[in-house]
């Protein structure tokens, strides 16, 4: 069975491009720099799912896409969350937070409705975040 | 400049003993089996302000405390998350969440109020998370 990006994701994230493990997502919500990391493996649910060599790439593109934020957005915290009580299929968060943010201190799973980008922001930041991450190893979907 | 746990966990988690790189508490909430990983190192927040070398070892620690809670609990998810808006010491949530819990399918954090364990539980609880975790490499703190 080969992997499929669950279909809850279409609706609600943007495609940046693939890391060695992770197909890398922006959450099509405006008011959070906020990424979606999705193993490209099929059939997981937990990160203990993975195998341990796969664990290890998790950890390092969850750096990456820390890293990047960091660079990007100057945030005051990263939040980093694998939840999946909604969404089954194995994905973490990299959401970069603020202060100033809506849901702060607060998580931002739960809080309140998205707010999409507008369609030429939408297409700015996934740009621009793409190619912030092209030098931790991400292929671009659209490059 | 030692490692030195802020005393905002005190109040509110049982230690109950060290990994290789994190001291691992018992979030004081009944009604969630929630273990804390707190990495034993000096003036951290992010899990990027970790060395490579010990951002691997927590991704193994947090494999241990996963398989340790799925194996106790069997729960329908385990959630998994880094946040530090309220408490700024890297601290990772490691949690069994199930359908029938209060905060389901949303997030716990912020949900609402702990509810403490009874003292005769808590040690109970603590001791029992404990012993699970010593195959995993976990020194008790009161063995």
């Amino acid at each position: 069975m080969p992997f499929a990006l669950d279909p809850a994701f279409s609706d609600s994230a943007i495609t940046l491009g693939d890391f060695a493990l992770c197909r890398v997502l922006l959450q099509d919500d405006a008011r959070y720099p906020w990424l979606v990391l999705v193993p490209r493996r099929p059939a997981l649910a937990e990160i203990i799912d993975l195998e341990p060599a796969d664990r290890a790439l998790l950890m390092d593109e969850i750096a990456a896409a820390s890293s990047a934020l960091k660079a990007l957005y100057q945030p005051d915290k990263l939040n980093v969350g694998a939840l999946g009580n909604h969404v089954r299929q194995l994905h973490i968060h990299v959401i970069a937070r603020f202060a100033s943010d809506p849901a702060w201190p607060g998580p931002v799973w739960g809080h309140s409705p998205a707010v999409p980008y507008a369609a030429h922001v939408a297409g700015m930041t996934a740009d621009r975040l793409a190619k912030a991450l092209v030098p931790h190893g991400l292929k671009e979907a659209h490059p």
